[in-house]
């Protein structure tokens, strides 16, 4: 498993993504200030980790506190929940990891706990969020390996692997997952401009694990569809909207387009907590804009003139209509999604103990 | 008017787009090997431009040798001609200008020139062939301006521009005749990678005739077409068949896709002399692979992994059914092409000439 985060002597333990193909330098975080900056400088990202990281934010907060009293510890709660909700805009996981912390320590404050019972609690909280996200993966790779044909030519875009999640990945758990269960697979790597999440994470945690990878240009995956050696794509997303809308990096509505004109399936692989059911359609996603320098300098290069215009938006939204379905932990949701993602939320935690297993939504064949 | 090539003191100047936009230097070649070379590494590109600085490099070898007679400068001439040829495989207008450049020397030399007569004649017929550049690009942009919507979002890849050509362009020559017929212009020029020729070299030249550029990663233009900030796309073409499937800069084929998704006319903006009437469709355009490092790395920094394969296709093929209209020094062809073409061919230089302009192909409306 890659070393994406880990919690250490009471600290938060990353490699730092920026440095990634040519260097792995690790960061270690023990307050929530630095976290954030983690996050918002992108030493971290993809959606789930951004998550597991907040969530251990907030952990580190509680624990390095020296508040008296939980009146005090509380105050200092909510305002660490401010500053890291304040990071990135688009990935709900960072929200829905806050809202799951804040819900246990009112809990718990309400119960009467102590300060130091609050700093096992949610310590233990953020690493439940943290073994679930990694189980999650795991159960996304096995539903969505399945989908896979028995040859395969996977594209996919940006990072949704072991890197940008607790562990194995969404859409790299997929591929993962076709593997594990025979599938000949290659993969090509969109490089993913600006920030080159696929050339520099998603092709050096495939080729670490002795997988067939192919880096291109975003602009050339169009040329390998209409030559067929694609046949099947698979994404993250940072938030799917109630209807099935996905937000994911930008570039990935141009796959799904291109996806469309050739005939190949286009499945987002995510967890439940990447689904937020209040967010009705993708027109209501916020799109985090970044900085000009992420396109006009590569490294120390510029590559364009200073007196140019940029437009740099981290995300963009894909329709549910190009989307073949939604993989998640507990199953594939397909079209019409309305029904088939809450049909996935009211599966309840008893009917999968009983099971045994995660089971496919029925509403969501 | 941008200085891409010129004559010099009998040697060829240009400048080196490689450094660009960050640096302006020129380069200064005396041989056919050097014009071979600054082809090669992209010193010069552009499919225009390559048949001007390939002819100017037949001129060169002929005006510099030391050859006694006819006979042996012929032997020469047809070395050097091979020579320029292996440069590069996709754009045609190379193998047009040494073909022309060819036929001239071939003429005059069975109509018994002397050594002298070739020095004088061939640097007349490059510099003929660098005129009439510049003056197809000034029609292109005429006819291709009236095309444009009174208030433009103007889409462009690559650079077709006065870089790519002997001066004003054909894409952005389209995008500098709008703005002469009173068009509001803002252009989008994707950065192109992997050699990101739209972000170096259309941006800089945009800016510096004061034209509203934004720069964008290739992979962001989706999201502008769905905003209804783009309503033209025009772009310029390294080869196009008799069909009208054009060749052009790798990822010109998804601009096309994403186009015909959001209702956008794609144009292609190119002289007659990058039209291969003997190249019957796109499958038979043979389109150049360049070397990985292109892909992994951009300036120092290296951006994928040692251990992934890469794939670098220098071009793709836009099929003539995603195409508005190609827009030439003859006016615009418009679907169907295998007839439209040919028209534009049809029309005699006496016809022009009694015109005093060049007509639009009745074929091609």
């Amino acid at each position: 498993m890659l070393p994406t985060i880990a919690w250490q002597d009471d600290a938060v333990v990353m490699v730092d993504q920026r440095k990634l193909p040519t260097r792995e330098v690790y960061l270690t975080c023990t307050t929530p200030t630095e976290i954030a900056r983690a996050i918002k400088t992108m030493v971290i990202r993809g959606a789930p980790a951004i998550g597991v990281t907040a969530a251990y934010g907030l952990a580190l907060g509680v624990r390095r506190s020296k508040a008296a009293g939980t009146k005090q510890l509380t105050t200092e709660f909510l305002k660490d929940c401010d500053l890291l909700a304040a990071t990135r805009p688009t990935a709900v996981n960072l929200f829905w990891a806050i809202d799951r912390m804040k819900h246990v320590f009112s809990e718990k404050v309400l119960a009467g706990a102590s300060v130091e019972d609050l700093r096992q609690v949610m310590l233990a909280e953020a690493q439940a969020i943290h073994d679930e996200d990694v189980a999650s993966c795991r159960a996304i790779g096995k539903f969505g390996g399945a989908l896979v044909p028995e040859k395969a030519g996977i594209l996919t875009h940006c990072n949704a692997g072991a890197l940008a999640t607790a562990g194995y990945g969404t859409a790299l758990g997929v591929i993962r997952g076709a593997i594990e269960q025979g599938r000949t697979v290659s993969v090509f790597a969109d490089e993913t401009r600006p920030v080159l999440q696929g050339a520099r994470l998603t092709a050096w945690e495939l080729v670490r694990d002795g997988i067939d990878t192919t880096v291109i240009s975003d602009n050339m995956a169009a040329v390998l569809m209409r030559q067929g050696r694609i046949n099947f794509i698979v994404v993250g997303a940072d938030r799917i909207a109630a209807n099935g809308d996905a937000a994911n990096k930008i570039g990935t509505y141009t796959v799904a387009v291109l996806a469309k004109e050739h005939g190949i399936p286009f499945y987002v692989a995510a967890p439940l907590s990447t689904i937020d059911m209040r967010t009705l359609d993708g027109d209501a996603i916020p799109i985090e804009e970044r900085n000009r320098r992420e396109v006009t300098h590569v490294g120390t290069t510029q590559i364009a003139p200073d007196q140019a215009k940029v437009y740099n938006p981290a995300f963009d939204v894909t329709p549910h209509r190009l989307i073949a379905g939604i993989i998640t932990e507990r199953g594939v949701a397909r079209a019409p999604y309305t029904e088939s993602l809450q049909a996935l939320f009211d599966l309840s935690a008893v009917a999968l103990a009983e099971t045994g297993d995660a089971p496919v939504a029925a509403g969501a064949r």
